[in-house]
């Protein structure tokens, strides 16, 4: 038998712990989040492409990161041909720099001592936007500061520059990039970060951005901040280990995670973001009617097989 | 002797640790942030009002908080008033949710063996936007998913409906709000919160906000997230406790932060806006040429009495 629970890497509700009944519908269904995803098929969820998935073990517990190809498909080898050597295994968190980015990698990179990228490349030219030309993409009406249009690809927050004909992925919570150097081109996948406060939208079209976490973020937005510049753990003792990054392919499917993950591409996406806008749940006093891109959840629901 | 040192509580930098040099200006006076902050004269900075500064003891650190009279009176007033009466000192955070909030009051709230409020008002009535007119409002060029017009006033986030004539503070990161249940009236000022994630703006104009953490983010955004619904702790060992809330006025001085805010209300600050707008550090491609609300950095800065 199949149990299902649904939990949300954004929260449902604000402070109220009640269980909201809905108010006057000034739009579309007139549904909360809740009742949209109540309301959810089978096939308004997808499950994780497992030769996307990576799984970060740390001492306290697993980040599951799902991997963005279409956006960055060299740094997305680049950073498969790492993992299947067994490069970040045993390697560390080096940086955690408040209300910005939790940042890991080879504590030794650039220096006497670093660990052999064997046949991954060292660098990586940088994919910092697309064509937009024939990409799916579900734009919602919201005004943004850093775009002209947002939305969604396949999960993942977007924006689109009409005028260029380009696409490119957006710096909101939770998502993961491919440090660099320098250079534009300086980049590899060896060094990546996630975002753990405010979206930095300015890095937008500035690093490669590579996927997201879409379960574990705590794991990395509660470590200690490092008290040295741009948040660098200043001793070798504070550095948190990173046990190891298997790609989800490479692992039994009983050690992957059992999720799946709310559709973007759908009508009751559609509605999920129109019940974000307009917030029906009865603790509202105002009932917004606006919504801003990063304030989108992607909702993740546990899939777990019982007997 | 006075030395100075200024440290931020959004970053300045990206992920280089270099220094960088200034690229072409697309406008402005050409300075970087770093640049800007250098140039800025004594009168650019302000000191904390002792008198709406709250330091909290937690057993990792103080958190300094200034609040927000002017747009909160009446939750300020309860505030002083319960503190003065030690109210919060013995209580905990309750509450720690990922990508959200944390927040802390009287784990009994609601329940026999509450605290009791003393000569405070157990319920004030709910101040989620004020009269616009004649308020010194420093509007900045951002298009902004959720309100016409975005700027600071008095140091603190802010936005600004013309039509209506209203302003309100906005639920930027570090933010701190007064929890309510579903009545608009039903918060005091006893139950707290703070915005540690991705900067939750729909509750904008829904709870009143009574100021911001001006200094120790990292003990609280760092805190393990609860397990329980809405990031509720489920314990009573599991909460942190709150060692102590002082007004700064109740403190000798020399126990107070020696800390000074950047004015918003200069052309220092316009050209700090500026410099955020308009990238110019090295490591940057794109010099975005755009900027949000909640990305401006307000800078803090230490003021420290050396011999």
């Amino acid at each position: 038998m199949r149990t299902l629970s649904v939990f949300m890497l954004l929260p449902v509700l604000a402070c109220a712990a009640q269980n909201p009944s809905p108010a006057p519908a000034p739009s579309g269904d007139g549904l909360t989040m809740a009742e949209v995803l109540e309301n959810a098929g089978p096939s308004d969820w997808r499950a994780l492409d497992p030769n996307n998935t990576l799984y970060m073990t740390l001492a306290s517990g697993v980040v599951v990161i799902e991997l963005a190809p279409s956006f960055a498909p060299k740094h997305v080898a680049n950073i498969r041909a790492l993992v299947k050597q067994g490069y970040f295994d045993g390697l560390a968190i080096v940086r955690s720099q408040e209300n910005y980015v939790v940042q890991w990698g080879d504590p030794k990179a650039g220096e006497e001592g670093a660990r052999d990228f064997g046949d991954a490349a060292k660098n990586v030219s940088g994919e910092y936007h697309r064509d937009a030309t024939a990409l799916p993409f579900t734009k919602i009406d919201a005004e943004d500061a850093y775009a002209d249009e947002v939305g969604f690809v396949e999960g993942m927050p977007a924006a689109r520059d009409g005028a260029q004909g380009r696409a490119w992925l957006t710096h909101c919570y939770a998502m993961v990039g491919a440090g660099r150097d320098m250079g534009a081109d300086s980049g590899s996948g060896a060094e990546l970060y996630v975002v753990i406060g405010h979206s930095p939208r300015h890095l937008d079209r500035n690093v490669t951005l590579v996927g997201r976490v879409v379960q574990g973020m705590e794991f990395l937005s509660t470590l200690a901040r490092g008290t040295g510049p741009l948040g660098f753990y200043e001793d070798a003792q504070e550095k948190p280990s990173v046990e190891r990054i298997r790609l989800g392919a490479d692992m039994p499917e009983s050690e992957r995670a059992a999720v799946e993950i709310l559709r973007t591409d759908t009508q009751t996406f559609q509605k999920l973001v129109d019940a974000r806008r307009y917030r029906r749940e009865e603790w509202f006093i105002d009932a917004v009617g606006r919504v801003g891109l990063c304030n989108v959840p992607l909702p993740v629901r546990s899939v777990k097989n019982s007997e």
